[in-house]
């Protein structure tokens, strides 16, 4: 597929994980919605902080920024011979993987670098150096592009109109553009999206802080819910599709994503409105069957009583799923970025994979 | 139908409002969760206070509130003569009467008790000012009456097991005990209730902080959710009963309630759940044939754009419809003080009113 657009075509931000010489630049999301900044950091030991207290979030830009602290690491170390190199690199490495601890892209990001330089030992330490900065800057370069195809296959494959989205699958959530983002920038180009319904995505918000705000940024017409609203919304007939990000895509299809997406699922169906998810290849886990196997995290009780730092609740029992599983029979299509996948999931998933 | 419990053998909580010689007294739900206090009101200005300020909410206990600002000023008075009297009435009346624009309620207590002055005008002072603070009573006990019939009715209508609710129709929006609120207590005291779910309902959190604290008073074994985990609950098999109040229900068996009913509605039908609606035949309008007559109040955007007090969003367009109308087709029964209504509803409300 031809690429209509570039990413400065698509977007005002800029990335949310960068690299120059002896630096790392972040947009800080902690500070959003409040104040837009981004943060120059020079140590691993601050990139590993960053990634600790959700400075950034969203798997991709997490990898992105632990590759990006091996780079930091490869530019500004001071050791000048291989072994103690190693010494400070596996250091490095160790001090970036324990951040998050399930963040499955981190660890894939950094065992990428890892491989590559334990497979090129022999070579001369400044070349170790460079290849260990060049392939963090793919890394980061791959996951831009790989948002991108998304966006063109996704505004391809959505029918004009109004679009709903639950959580942050947007710029933010990933080096640029997003994934969910993607599709909903390349539409807004094009002018397919007319207008855009962003869930506030409760317990912690990613959709009223995070999406709310960047789609603003990026002039996308927008208005904010609860998500309580959905099913009134949608039964007046002010939704033409739903889009949403994925966690962890299964071989049949099922998806998990952030709690709440199951529930808009039944809504669309309910209400014979398209729903779509977007994910890369690198989320589609074709060593599970089904959705039931699938774990499901369940966080602390403090987010659900409390609200944007209120505490809204008095101290009663709490149930906090992070995710749901929704069945892929409740899916119109999985948008990847290696294009659209129709049902038969199963079949269509296998054959993408070549399997 | 035989009452086996008394409202006293239902719930620790005091009446919501409630009226001694000189003094209303009122539990102050501007303080909950956090405290739970009863203020005692000595002036018809602190009662109307008290109704804007929403110290007292919910239908049922405005209209009881107001009736007993009545009866304050009844017995509270200095007037000797009945033309004073009169005066005082009036201007007391017109005072409470535009507390809260829209409370129906509010203006069937206050017109009950002005229609009731006006036919006795010939009656001895004294005998006026005893038959308003009657009255007043009168609107209140029958209103606690209503709701131990309703929530005896509901509990032999609910199945056995956990059940949902939303928002709140409990205790705290009536005089005592509450519409859905007495059909949790009977059940609960059945032993039929195994836990309750409570969804916290964005955007004025109503669940969160009034049902959850209300009914975890009780002893009623509960477990808070944010709103868009209802589905995946379901999902799980853990709900067997969705019950939820009215606002007005209208002749084809349609009704309104706070947003988020109907996205609950859609949930339940898809899961197999029963869903209930209790609405006292005070709520239901037969002169509506259909909810598309029902208006939809929308407020303002600072109750989505905030939590509790907390500013969660960036300055974007915000939707916030504070109410929705779930179609007839949805509805297992409607829970009412005179029996439990069945489909077809249009024929069965119409038996109930004797039309």
């Amino acid at each position: 597929m031809e690429m209509k657009y570039k990413p400065e075509e698509l977007t005002r931000l800029p990335r949310t994980v960068s690299y120059e010489p002896g630096k790392v630049m972040m947009i800080d999301q902690t500070l959003l919605p409040r104040e837009f900044k981004t943060i120059e950091l020079r140590t691993v030991d601050e990139v590993a902080e960053a990634i600790i207290t959700m400075k950034v979030r969203g798997a991709p830009a997490i990898g992105a920024a632990a590759a990006f602290g091996l780079a930091l690491y490869a530019d500004t170390t001071k050791a000048d011979n291989r072994d103690e190199f190693m010494e400070g690199f596996y250091s490095a490495y160790d001090r970036l993987k324990n951040t998050r601890p399930t963040a499955v892209n981190l660890f894939w990001a950094l065992n990428r670098i890892k491989k590559l330089v334990e497979e090129n030992l022999e070579s001369p330490l400044e070349e170790i150096k460079r290849a260990i900065v060049v392939e963090a800057q793919r890394i980061a370069d791959e996951d831009v592009e790989a948002n991108l195809r998304m966006g063109h296959y996704g505004a391809e494959a959505l029918p004009e109109g109004n679009v709903l989205t639950h959580c942050n699958a947007g710029s933010l959530a990933t080096v640029q553009l997003g994934t969910v983002g993607a599709v909903l920038r390349v539409m807004n180009r094009d002018g397919t999206l007319k207008l855009l319904w962003v869930d506030e995505t409760r317990p912690v918000l990613q959709g009223a802080r995070l999406s709310a705000w960047e789609y603003h940024y990026d002039g996308i017409p927008l208005r904010l819910i609860a998500d309580d609203m959905a099913g009134f919304v949608m039964q007046q007939g002010k939704v033409d599709a739903i889009i949403v990000g994925a966690d962890r895509v299964v071989a049949n299809g099922d998806f998990a994503n952030k709690i709440g997406t199951y529930t808009l699922a039944v809504l669309a169906r309910e209400h014979g409105i398209p729903f779509f998810t977007v994910a890369p290849l690198s989320t589609i886990d074709m060593s599970m069957k089904n959705g039931k196997e699938i774990p499901i995290e369940e966080r602390k009780p403090e987010e659900v009583l409390t609200c944007g730092g209120c505490r809204i609740a008095p101290d009663v029992d709490v149930y906090n799923p992070a995710f749901d599983v929704t069945p892929h029979r409740y899916l119109t299509a999985i948008i990847t970025d290696r294009g659209v996948v129709y049902p038969p999931f199963g079949r269509n998933l296998r054959r993408l994979f070549k399997l």
